[in-house]
């Protein structure tokens, strides 16, 4: 039996790990993938603070490496449901069964699909969620990014400097993103704004060769020939395995002290509904929870 | 004219001030010492998720270096008063006034005085409130170290490999610090803790000579005798030059998004009531506060 169960390998469950383990709780942290979440896949992170660029996963690496040091176990299992009895937590994984007294959900958020025509059938073959995994594969080729928010913007930039023409499209008429961001985007010779733009179909035989956008401003379709689309619309938190209050997105709703509506469940990072969603919040986020999983685990004795 | 003016230069602004020098705001950072706050005179920092132990003083650097990269000013000066005037907040400080448009209060919390007899007569000739800066000064001496928390059973550990003899006096009968922690000071030969024991008064002549302690399971008085007394039993936050919404403490309420009961004025870090202070969670509130800052500002226009 263990105190505390975190599931989720990203910053918020590493740092709740970190936090966790130094005030002595037995905890185990469950991991379905790989461990550093999302964040591991990103290319460059330079706003985390402390630190000057660095890669995604470098830094969780770090993460891994000090939550470790202080002893935290780690294991790869899918969780399908946690079972609620009051002072115990029954977490059925695909491993078996874990009881424990308190949970910690850092699952985070996957990016979201399109749903148009033609993504579905070309991931893999010319449709991607990931730059970083699949930037490579599209040297000297033109690709198309949808989105406009940080995400977007940023993936755009770093395609550039492998696709040899990057368009950006984007629903409304202007970006989301930060401005330091869309800056470097607008300053980019070889990436194209499309602002009020949508993607309304992806054409191709064996792989893509051609997206279909409308123009929102006068309705008109034009295709662009490409051979990547990168998609980055949102993200979907990965809640659907616990009985808690959520949003109508899935994201879980908290208290400041990580406390979901559920007694001894608590969440961090990007699968809570919270403002901002970076890794120097989700460590807040899994401090928070860790710290406040230790009071609730005395409490209950 | 500014956009935004961020009030304190520890993890908390400093991180406020990344994020707001990335999202293009024309940013300004007060700080009335020394950039780093609080933390920059800490001994070790283990538990900031991403670097292995390190000194307050070193990791305070590195979020300078990181913030005036972005390009943020920083400029030494004391915050007398906040005038709110809706879309402009005048801030009055010991340079004159700044008129911007947001404002971020980061300005941390200062150690609590005791109250007790020769506490304010020996500061600086024995009875100190950092262990990092004064610590040295008790090669091979005694000092009793008052409290129970983190602060108080890290620094007791601390300054145990200076001095020949630490005593830790805590009023209540179970110390209040993280496990590891506590087993850390438990662990210390030359450490002893005097559990349910409060210090009633310091005395000597030039300098600390005596701590008399009162046993409170037995009420029995009893005189140990040390050259320093190092004082750690808790922080009042620095907000009295700002008028918003407080605790009974001080410290600022805000909701989720670090918004303060005024518009346009935020607060992020030690100084408003959070359920736990740490570097970690300074910078999930300063980048929230950053965000959340550039919103307000785009929308009043």
């Amino acid at each position: 039996m263990y105190d505390l169960i975190i599931i989720g390998g990203g910053p918020a469950g590493l740092t709740a790990g970190i936090y966790a383990q130094r005030a002595r709780l037995k905890t185990l942290l469950l991991e379905k993938e790989i461990v550093g979440g999302q964040i591991a896949v990103s290319d460059v992170i330079e706003n985390y603070p402390g630190f000057p660029p660095i890669s995604g996963a470098g830094l969780m690496e770090k993460f891994e490496q000090q939550a470790r040091g202080f002893g935290l176990e780690i294991k790869v299992a899918d969780v399908m449901d946690i079972h609620d009895e009051g002072r115990r937590k029954i977490v059925k994984t695909s491993e078996g069964d874990l009881t424990n007294k308190a949970v910690i959900i850092a699952t985070g958020a996957k990016p979201k699909r399109l749903g148009v025509l033609g993504e579905k059938e070309f991931i893999g073959r010319g449709v991607s969620y990931c730059a970083t995994c699949d930037g490579p594969f599209f040297k000297g080729q033109r690709v198309l990014v949808v989105g406009g928010g940080d995400t977007a913007v940023k993936e755009a930039v770093y395609l550039s400097k492998i696709a040899s023409k990057v368009y950006l499209a984007h629903r409304r008429d202007q970006l989301r993103a930060e401005k330091i961001i869309q800056e470097k985007a607008f300053a980019t010779s070889n990436a194209e704004m499309l602002l009020s733009h949508v993607l309304k179909e992806i054409r191709g035989k064996t792989g893509v060769e051609k997206a279909v956008l409308q123009n929102l401003k006068d309705n008109s379709i034009k295709e662009f020939a490409v051979e990547g689309v990168f998609i980055f619309v949102g993200i979907n938190p990965t809640t659907d395995f616990v009985d808690v209050e959520k949003d109508e997105q899935g994201f879980i709703k908290t208290d400041q002290n990580m406390q979901t509506s559920v007694k001894g469940i608590f969440a961090a990072g990007d699968c809570r509904i919270t403002p901002l969603k970076q890794v120097a919040t989700a460590v807040g986020d899994g401090a928070i929870a860790a710290f406040m999983a230790e009071k609730y685990i005395e409490e209950i004795g």
